[in-house]
């Protein structure tokens, strides 16, 4: 049997999305600036999709703008924003994903801004009271970035709260959600956001392909120089078919939202229940408040069995994180649990979900757990 | 009939890719950093095909690294050149593409390096006795950014002068080969570049993809911060599926090399010829010496006919170019022509080639040529 229990990693391309595509690749191949027929229609399917794109997150299509995914949007942002919006301190937290923390390690070192880190509790939370202290002091222009839900251990940060005390104090807001884009609504009308960033092969949409909001009030500059594309904010020749397969990712994401979470809770409670009954289990993460119900992060005393446990798993055939996928090739430990409770010694395993799954999936893993984890 | 005859704009992405991508896409999945055995099978791929273009380039494996494409290798390049290696001044000209210009205009606004722009002739022809008195100017650590095959006007630089330049005066040599790539041998032993940048699209592979060459002696720091993927030199899940069709195209490519030339070569006679017979043709671009085959850029007298010619033509199911297709979705003047002679008013279109065009096509592009253009 072969599990994939590893879905904040990545997803499997969905299907649909796959055959939304492929006329893309094999028949509409025009570049999407040339004017001639085999552009426009190339050119139509972009417009297409970023006003689904807008549609789904209640934007404008002019402030939606594709790019080569989650780690570019960020770099964009973070960059472009204080480059051009006199942007002089960042507020950010070290449970953010690498992208965002070595951005930041790189504006520091090129430039003046500040940056604060804001605090968290064992659980991953947020400080928003010390957020709130921290915006308080308004002698600098300020951007908040905080991403919306962990991609380590599920937590999920409020963005209208933190959207609410960024207006109070007159800071900019740039949420990473790439966790959060197909698994959450979010209304740009109603939460007060400057930037957003979405990667499609996380909601079973391609690899190579995400895109970024930015509200219509904040003009940043393009991190990619070149030609006019995306209304002059990001050059290089358009990735039309990812695009494409982006928008209808996007679409079966929020047409299917309730049944997918709905899908996706009942495996999650299933796997919860069954994992308590291992013995010594912790859940780490907030994973009884609000979190994201697609990523279960768990660990096990540290002994030699368990230093194991996820090479043993994949011998299997189960695919789960030991660490952060994003990070290296060679698992390394988690930084986020790191960044929690340094002294923690426990063998941490990331189980992600989709409504792929099934319980039988939950229950094969549940079995081979009993035989691989000593806990 | 509908014929494709922008191939310099994009090409159509080949079968034989297309097939190579396909598992890619649907079965295997995994995220490349993933250490499970769908992360693995990912890796392996890429890795592999890191290795087919090392090998076709003559290159190190460790000298490869996959990005979006060509505008993110050159901005990747040009930037972290400045940032890292004390580059002071860069050597270019105003005939590269527009990703290489703003690059300069941007790096030029945020910093003290010099921008020399090196002469050309009536041809486009880059001077080289300019370029060695601009070398000999030993004062600033020098960057030359030349490219290799002009994507509007076909003009081929000698890889090789221009490295021999460079070396004999302490200049590193960056050359943007998005048109070169798959259409001439490059063996990086031999010739002493230390940035080459090239893109899958241009030679029947995928959008999204490229790939920059970064010589070991040449450390330069990531563009895109993040985690640890292509040997922390770029951040982001890797685009699995583009990248083992750039591969496969690079393959494609350089496997029937000889054939594809002679077929484009055959096709372009044949062309020019017409062309000729049509009467106040003229041809832009140094057409008769080192050239892209598949580029033939020429320009018919300012009149009414004329300006509409590229519009006739598309009604007739030819595409072609009548300005640059990397610079707007609404056509505008070429900016290569008008670096050239910026007092040119007759009206030009380019017309670039693929092994997959036919010689009936050629004659069909003539008859339209016939009616629409008065020459």
């Amino acid at each position: 049997m072969r599990v994939y229990f590893d879905n904040a990693a990545t997803t499997p391309l969905a299907e649909e999305v796959f055959e939304a595509m492929v006329p893309y690749l094999k028949n509409h191949y025009g570049n999407p600036s040339s004017i001639h027929s085999a552009g426009r229609k190339a050119r139509a399917a972009i417009e297409q999709a970023r006003k689904t794109v807008a549609r789904y997150l209640n934007a404008s299509i002019g402030e939606i703008f594709f790019t080569s995914g989650g780690t570019e949007s960020n770099n964009m942002v973070l960059k472009g924003a204080v480059k051009k919006l006199g942007i002089q301190r960042i507020i950010s937290s070290p449970l953010e994903h690498p992208c965002v923390i070595k951005s930041l390690k790189s504006i520091e070192e090129d430039t003046n801004v500040q940056i604060d880190w804001v605090a968290h509790d064992h659980l991953g939370r947020i400080s928003l009271d010390q957020l709130e202290e921290l915006l308080q002091q308004k002698t600098k222009k300020t951007l908040v970035s905080l991403m919306h839900q962990n991609n380590e251990i599920g937590n999920r940060l409020s963005l209208d709260k933190v959207a609410q005390l960024c207006a109070e104090h007159q800071a900019l807001f740039h949420t990473d959600s790439v966790q959060g884009i197909g698994y959450q609504q979010i209304d740009l009308q109603k939460t007060n956001i400057s930037f957003l960033s979405g990667s499609a092969h996380k909601f079973h949409g391609p690899k190579g392909i995400g895109f970024v909001y930015i509200n219509n009030n904040n003009q940043i500059p393009p991190f990619m120089d070149g030609g006019a594309q995306e209304r002059n904010m990001r050059g290089g020749t358009e990735h039309t078919a990812g695009i494409v397969g982006l928008a209808k990712a996007m679409t079966l994401a929020y047409d299917h939202l309730e049944e997918r979470l709905e899908k996706i809770q009942q495996l999650r409670n299933y796997l919860v229940e069954g994992l308590k009954d291992l013995g010594d289990v912790k859940f780490n993460g907030d994973y009884l408040g609000p979190c994201h119900p697609k990523i279960i992060n768990v660990s096990f005393p540290d002994n030699v069995k368990n230093n194991m446990l996820v090479f043993n798993l994949d011998i299997a055939g189960i695919c789960a994180s030991g660490g952060s996928a994003c990070s290296s090739g060679v698992e390394s430990a988690s930084p986020v649990l790191a960044a929690i409770d340094p002294t923690d010694t426990r063998r941490s395993v990331r189980f992600s979900l989709s409504h792929y799954n099934t319980m039988e999936e939950v229950d094969y893993l549940l079995e081979k757990l009993k035989d691989h984890a000593q806990a």
